[in-house]
């Protein structure tokens, strides 16, 4: 991916289309930064009615240059933009980089756009960023390939992390908050529309690069889900962390992001799960994103995410660092009290920690000798994850008390270190910085910040099977879908089918009593509302009865069903209920959910998402999310429910996509609802379930 | 009250026990401070060892003092600072703020020392600040009465704000923040340990000066709530708005902050209520605490809190836009598209709106006259409660472009308007809040700081009724609690009494079939463990049977019990069950609870609190906060439950504090749990009650 990188960040010539010579226009900028910045490399504005624009020849068009040069940025707008893409391509110009917008495909004219440019892309080599891509920057090199204003800075220092946004305008933002928080970027890439290059590949291309420490993503959907999944294996591997910020959590939002963007936006919950299982820390504190980046970095990626991280707490001011402990308890974060034996060695330092989470230094007092002696002894004890230190008002003229040990105590821990700075002390926040300690400058950005690092994991290894977009499905009726979750170890209720044509009485019940009598149909949806289904049957003759009573129902309501057969299965009532679904998510790939039963735990939400297949282990943490299930925990003298076979039932689940198929079809979703939970230690039984599976062009053909 | 306001932060003269002459020291610093200051009213060391202190005659005591000092700031330990104390009080000094720790109750020493100073506030008319106070500033004054490093500012502006907060330190925290802000202050205080003056008191005794516009509150917790009561009034009264940042959301958080002042942490949740019935503003972004202050002034106090007010945003940049209104929707709020007219409206101006929520101005431009054009019509527009304003990139170099249009409307609106800084742009901050517009940095402190300035009511008129701490209580049993409830108005399912005694046969059944037994006595907690309840009882001979079957597991499990009488209810199910409580809370007076039945409700705490008493607006929107009652509003085709009718008993519960005395006993707190609510038009019925109430001590010993 090396050329692909040195083409978009490294190139040797740069045209611009559509330039002009007034930096204060969109169009005059990106020269103008080029200028400023003196990158070194070879710079062709395009404009058929200059001569010379800011210093630089121009030419009248790509085609008249002296090279065919590396990269292109088109400023010229939508139309104009295909026609220059397209003479870029014939001429192999390696990346095209297109300003304008108009490429939306709920528009005509914008649908058509899309498609000549989808026409350039597949026709040559010549990859194509954006349209509505504002540009890259190279800071490193000095490269300022963008239009966004923010570039207009006095002085743009260049550091290690990568920042990529689908939205552009939102690379400037991040830019002009890193020159104030003192946080460097090595470069800046807006991914626009992402018609041919996505946020993914871009990253993955850059991630050799020595220069990069860590990435910053903005992102307002998934849709290249592929990408970003080897984008982030690729990270992982390297060693460089990745933080992203994510819009669309709620409705509104996400409604925005599909205007915005024309991208399909997905549940975000099942968005949390992606990101966290790519080993993607995810905040939602707008600061957090930067001020995150030196934290990521020291949390080795886990290989299972632990939402609930232990913290010390050490602080200078009494007030600042309940703040501190306040949030981190509310992100998720277990603020935990010395052991005897820290308390022991801190008071070896004179430093009386007292019994509570807080440590808190304000009697032994603001000094070097105290908060470096504190850290020492808080960093190498077993009993905590992370330490955050909370230096007061001291930090805002005096740094060298407080703040100098925390940076000086960087190197020498094993244990992630942060810092929440109480006052507005810009320079102690830099000084951690520059040490490589993460400072925050919030407590709610830096609890967040901490809990979303230690809450993520190793991306899995291999790629997500592929699915035909609109490929025809099928849905399986509930008695082939209890075969085929039965071949992943998802157990049911027992049942038997009975053919409807050969009832003529003297049947004998086939199951346990009292059973239900459902039709077998994967036609109906809701067999109670055509009157599919009979409850309480207690023997032959009941039986019988009921299929006649189904068959003469479903016969009034659902005249256009045959009844062949009906199934009757064992009643089976358990401590509670659940819903194990699994799904093949155009954008995240195969997820497990496992969610709570029943109308209530809908309202409520109450679930659990993951990538899936998942391993026992995580199948419990899954089961321990959904609160409603602590009802099954002995909860107030209840009966214990066997939660541990739930979270069997969800591995097994969650296998669907490797170990499902029939006939080598894959499964697009299943649902086992309501699965009974009974006793502990006599396991789970799914009382329903349904599963749709993909069906081959040919097979489908067939029918 | 303007005297104590007078004596605490305007005196004439001040003393200070126990300066030293080192101004790096916590001794040294006031007198440091009120040197560079210049503040002009007579200053007094009080030290025996120095004959003079930075500039100024230092006395042995302040009876040697040649005036009584209306403010004496006590540096001295703890010790000391109790004979200082008491020396003052002699003398006649109106206020003694006290520095020292070393006053809690869980400490031998610290008790005593705690007595001392009560003894001292009630024998004189001097008030006492502290302990704990890192002291008070009144920056228009200069007075630094302060001790907290963080008045070494070399430059500190006032403004308008009055910060106080329970924990000193936090005030050299907000008063750092509030200078890199451009957020003025007119004073800042530390009420400490609160053992005389509270908080809340202070804060009234400042409400009528005119320099003061808003108030910014750090609370550790609501012990004082009376005071608090009535400063929250008399703001309102003086169009003065509050927000507060409140410690002890986690459960760790409140821990600490009982550890840290000795007072009783309250659940956070009636926390919450009482500050929104107090018309107080809470926030949990820290920033936010200055940061919404002028929002705050814009919003007039409703009467009727508004958690999900209505909010146009108009932006220059698609990214930043689509964060705002993300955020927004998470915290409550509802972005809200504009009408055809003002879609219309804006057009005529060249602006094309979209048909979204988000007024995305990037196509119009970056441009003074657009940016006015949009605010001036949708500031007037009906359908936006509020205008969020979000400049992007080019607010950081050019804030003429996009931001000074929004401190341009900031006059001529009377919708309030906020705005949300994409990139970092601190002057352009600094230049709106100079013009009165509240200026975020970060669209999560916006969007929540937006919401929260909505969701406050104006605190109702009154006092909230005292009850003697730790009087004696008693229980009402099952029947004489519903007695006293329905003489409020909350209906319970028909019942009887059945002597026990008289038992015998022949007995017909008082109430509608099925019906419950259950043994009637307040001594029993749970009923059922000792067999105290019969259900499902048909007629006369099973009610006989199922009263000796009572008399008998009673008199075995729990024989200290006097079975005298049964309770007889029909047996009433319902299409849900909700909890109605009602509680005299130490700290926020009557409140009422309402919350959904059962274990998972539970679970999910799933439930709404207000201050009591409600009229029925509010418990409808009660009803509406509690989740799990959508299930009752035609869910997914459910039959509908009587919502209203559960409304109405809300405010019946709630009126209890008022109303609903026997012999003039007020009740300390109730129950109805479960109340069973029927379908639409059949109204709710308690189906267990309890009642505690309040006996007076004469009373109590005549039993």
């Amino acid at each position: 991916m090396t050329e692909l990188y040195d083409a978009i960040f490294r190139p040797a010539s740069v045209a611009i289309v559509g330039a002009s010579s007034d930096p204060r226009k969109t169009t005059g900028r990106p020269l103008d930064f080029l200028n400023r910045s003196g990158w070194t490399g070879r710079i062709y504005p395009v404009n058929p009615t200059r001569e010379a624009i800011l210093g630089h020849t121009s030419y009248p068009s790509v085609s008249a240059l002296p090279e065919v040069p590396d990269h292109v940025f088109i400023l010229a707008p939508a139309d104009a933009a295909v026609v220059a893409a397209a003479e870029c391509a014939e001429l192999g110009v390696k990346v095209v980089t297109i300003l304008a917008d108009g490429f939306l495909e709920t528009d005509p004219a914008g649908a058509r756009r899309i498609e000549a440019l989808h026409a350039v892309a597949a026709g040559s080599a010549t990859r194509i960023l954006g349209p509505s891509s504002l540009g890259v920057a190279n800071l490193a090199d000095g490269l300022l390939l963008t239009a966004n204003a923010a570039f207009a800075e006095p002085e743009i220092p260049s550091g290690s992390v990568f920042v990529a946004a689908q939205s552009g305008s939102v690379i400037g933002a991040l830019l002009s908050r890193g020159i104030s928080m003192g946080i460097g970027f090595h470069s800046l890439v807006s991914s626009g529309a992402e018609l041919d290059l996505s946020l993914g590949e871009i990253c993955l291309a850059s991630v050799d690069d020595p220069g990069i420490a860590s990435y910053a993503l903005f992102l307002e959907n998934l849709h290249a889900a592929d990408d970003l999944r080897r984008f982030a294996r690729a990270a992982a591997a390297a060693g460089k962390p990745v933080v992203a910020y994510k819009l669309g959590r709620s409705e509104a939002g996400a409604q925005l992001s599909v205007s915005h963007t024309g991208a399909l936006a997905g549940d975000d919950a099942v968005a949390t799960a992606l990101l966290r299982d790519l080993g993607i820390a995810r905040v939602t504190n707008f600061e957090a994103l930067l001020e995150s980046q030196e934290l990521a970095a020291t949390v080795p990626l886990p290989a299972r995410a632990n939402p609930h991280p232990r913290v010390a707490v050490v602080s200078t001011t009494g007030g600042g660092g309940a703040m501190m402990v306040d949030c981190l308890a509310m992100a998720g974060a277990v603020p935990t009290a010395p052991s005897a034996e820290t308390i022991t060695r801190l008071a070896e330092h004179g430093i009386e920690a007292g019994d509570g989470v807080l440590i808190d230094l304000t009697l032994a007092g603001a000094k070097y000798e105290v908060m470096k002696a504190a850290l020492d002894v808080v960093c190498s004890a077993p009993e905590f994850d992370a330490v955050v230190a909370v230096p007061g008002s001291s930090a805002r003229f005096h740094p060298e008390l407080a703040v100098k040990p925390i940076a000086d105590s960087a190197g020498s821990t094993a244990t992630p270190l942060a810092a929440f700075i109480v006052p507005s002390a810009p320079q102690a926040l830099q000084l951690l910085r520059r040490a490589g300690v993460a400072a925050f400058g919030t407590p709610e950005a830096g609890a967040e910040a901490l809990v979303a690092v230690f809450n993520r994991s190793t991306p899995r290894a291999g790629d997500v099977p592929a699915l035909a977009p609109d490929s025809p499905t099928e849905v399986l009726d509930e008695a082939a879908s209890y075969e085929l979750l039965s071949s992943v170890g998802l157990p049911h209720a027992p049942f038997a089918t009975v053919e409807v044509t050969t009832v003529d009485g003297g049947l004998d019940l086939p199951v346990a009593t009292p059973a239900a009598v459902k039709v077998l149909s994967a036609q109906i949806a809701h067999r109670s509302d055509v009157g599919g289904v009979v409850l309480g049957v207690k023997d032959g003759d009941g039986l019988t009865l009921a299929v006649k009573e189904i068959a003469s129902a479903v016969g009034t309501h659902a005249p256009e069903v045959r009844v062949d057969r009906v199934l009757v299965q064992e009643m089976v009532s358990g401590l509670g209920e659940a819903l194990i679904g699994y799904r093949h998510d155009a954008d995240a790939g195969p997820i497990v959910l496992l969610a709570a039963g029943g109308v209530l735990a809908e309202l409520h939400r109450d679930r659990s998402v993951r990538t899936a297949p998942v391993d026992l282990e995580t199948a419990r943490d899954m089961v321990a999310e959904v609160v409603s299930f602590r009802a099954l925990a002995g909860y107030r003298g209840a009966p214990r429910g066997d939660v541990d076979a739930l979270a069997r039932a969800v591995v097994a689940m969650s296998r669907l996509g490797e170990t499902g198929s029939i006939d080598g079809d894959p499964v697009i979703e299943a649902e086992a609802n309501p699965v009974m939970v009974l006793a502990e230690g006599h396991g789970v039984v799914a009382v329903d379930a349904l599963v749709r599976r993909a069906v081959p062009a040919n097979r489908e053909e067939q029918r």
